[in-house]
């Protein structure tokens, strides 16, 4: 394969699928916003900062012209922070064409307007536009990729070809690609799993077990779960590699940045001394803010996502939050498992 | 609460829940096999091989008398390795009686005959007891418990009110106890878990990340739901605590035994020293060669359960398994979702 290939973004995941994609023989350009950064890439060899001791592959040139980016590229990456991805897709607007496919790593749900990321990309490069377009997600830390460590992600669209050409694309011996059509699952799963990474890294910093940190993620997933279902994402995406497989590697990984500022967290740090502590965005403190009011709106139930809410905007103290958390919410862990399956039945 | 209570066995979560039950008022009567056992924890006020460092509750006498452990006792937990539940039961007859409750802890399925642990309890108890019969599960190693960090279970049993009874027994401000009235789900689901256990902890020993755990435990979840549902459980009980919570904390905790063996496997120990190293029973290596049966039976695609199969039984290689597992399967993750949908709505 010798795809032209554009990656806009230079953060650890914009280099490890960079550094992917021209292993397997593709020509990458990949798009840093500042010139000193691109500079620093090229000349290095190495992205120092985001991703370091990863070689940067020699068909890989970084630059800060976006134009030059989108030239003849057969397909472009999108790798910037969820809150970015409309002022760069706005931006991009002239350079955008029909027949080439645009892939979205960015995880988030947009906190104004409570849109996901796909969405976003509709309303500013036009709907025709979306069935080029695909969400990759799933449990890939890039550290890990850039290592060649083996990982399986799910890459989802509205149309199926786009989908298997994002597939066909990333696949190699240690990267597996797995297709799913339910793009709102995907994103949501991706999205709304950070907040629940945040909430057991405050009961880690607590110095809470393994087994609070387990029964949190698993109620955890049934809220999330919950909520998607509400918004019209297929229940059963969340028991995938976007869903529950992205929520083990946020949650348990030393890597997950959300678990690191939720550990800081829990430890006694504030909100704005852990976000600086970690360095890079944290997606789940906005992803909170967003699900808090989306819990509202669908009139859904999500008590871990309102307890650590309340942790970051309202000052309660993370213990209490954690009580909170453990002392409540129903007794038959059936019911919701039943009201799911009606829900579930309803759809189909 | 001042309930008589028999605990039969005397390992680490036979002891974790005779203090839960001592401490919230109950009288225990804790059954050891060796009469040395039990005279050394009683003369100790702790279980040092077992659960070193949690002190046993001055409401709990051990014993290795079964009759007196019985005796009056309102509700009897059976807290003994699952390839041992036949046997303990057995020898139990004759002390059974129909308005005492049994609840059991045990996580596996029985070898040779293929049958979850309800099943074993009808078999040599009798079918009408089985509606006094609650299963344990979920997320809750015993360290944890011993030491009050908050932990959330699952009491499940064909009779609610059996189920109910164990959980108001139980509840306590660290200790949430949930229904579900899917006995066989919540059984398969605490039994099969340790295979995927062993699974990622041969990733880990060969020194794999996090990515490729998260992919495992995800793809393990599904094929554990594959076979649980068409033995006739519910497909959501393994998003619960005694599925997704379960294979969470056995996947990721240092005190798990599973995941424990699973990585001086894939260090490069043969079995027998992985299982010497551990020095208690690890469940899931029987659990692996009943799974493997059972896959054959329903004719159930379980290709996780077939690499670990292999790596315990057939000499394997590790680093083979880990590489066929992350090498094949289905590239529509929706697929397998559908089928299973499918499956969901014939059912209901």
């Amino acid at each position: 394969m010798r795809e032209l290939v554009g990656v806009i973004g230079a953060g650890s995941w914009a280099t490890a699928l960079a550094v992917l994609l021209a292993k397997k023989g593709c020509r990458v350009k990949m798009w840093a916003r500042r010139p000193e950064l691109a500079e620093e890439i090229n000349a290095a060899g190495e992205n120092r900062h985001y991703l370091p001791g990863v070689a940067v592959h020699q068909n890989i040139e970084v630059t800060a012209d976006l134009e030059r980016t989108f030239w003849k590229a057969g397909v472009i990456f999108f790798s910037v922070p969820s809150h970015a991805f409309r002022e760069v897709v706005r931006q991009s607007r002239p350079l955008l064409a029909n027949d080439v496919i645009y892939v979205n790593t960015a995880k988030g749900i947009e906190e104004t307007s409570l849109i996901s990321m796909s969405d976003v990309f509709a309303q500013e490069a036009g709907t025709e536009l979306l069935q080029k377009y695909a969400g990759l997600s799933g449990p890939s830390h890039a550290e890990e990729v850039g290592r060649d460590l083996p990982t399986a992600v799910v890459a989802a669209s509205h149309q199926m070809e786009t989908a298997e050409y994002v597939q066909e694309l990333l696949m190699s011996e240690s990267f597996r690609v797995y297709t799913n059509p339910d793009l709102l699952g995907v994103e949501l799963g991706g999205a709304l799993k950070n907040i629940i990474a945040l909430g057991t890294g405050i009961a880690e910093g607590l110095s809470f077990g393994d087994n609070t940190k387990a029964a949190l993620m698993t109620r955890g997933l049934a809220e999330i779960t919950r909520l998607g279902v509400i918004m019209g994402a297929n229940p059963l995406t969340f028991a995938g590699l976007a869903g529950v497989g992205d929520l083990i590697v946020t949650c348990t990984s030393r890597h997950s940045r959300n678990r690191r500022a939720g550990i800081a967290i829990g430890k006694g740090s504030s909100v704005s001394e852990a976000l600086e502590l970690v360095g890079m965005v944290v997606e789940g403190v906005r992803t909170t803010r967003a699900a808090h009011q989306l819990s509202a709106r669908y009139a859904v139930e999500m008590p871990i996502t309102a307890q650590i809410y309340k942790v970051l905007f309202e000052e309660l103290s993370p213990g209490t939050a954690v009580n909170n958390l453990m002392s409540r919410g129903r007794t038959r862990e059936m019911e919701e498992v039943a009201r799911m399956t009606v829900k579930l039945l309803n759809n189909n």
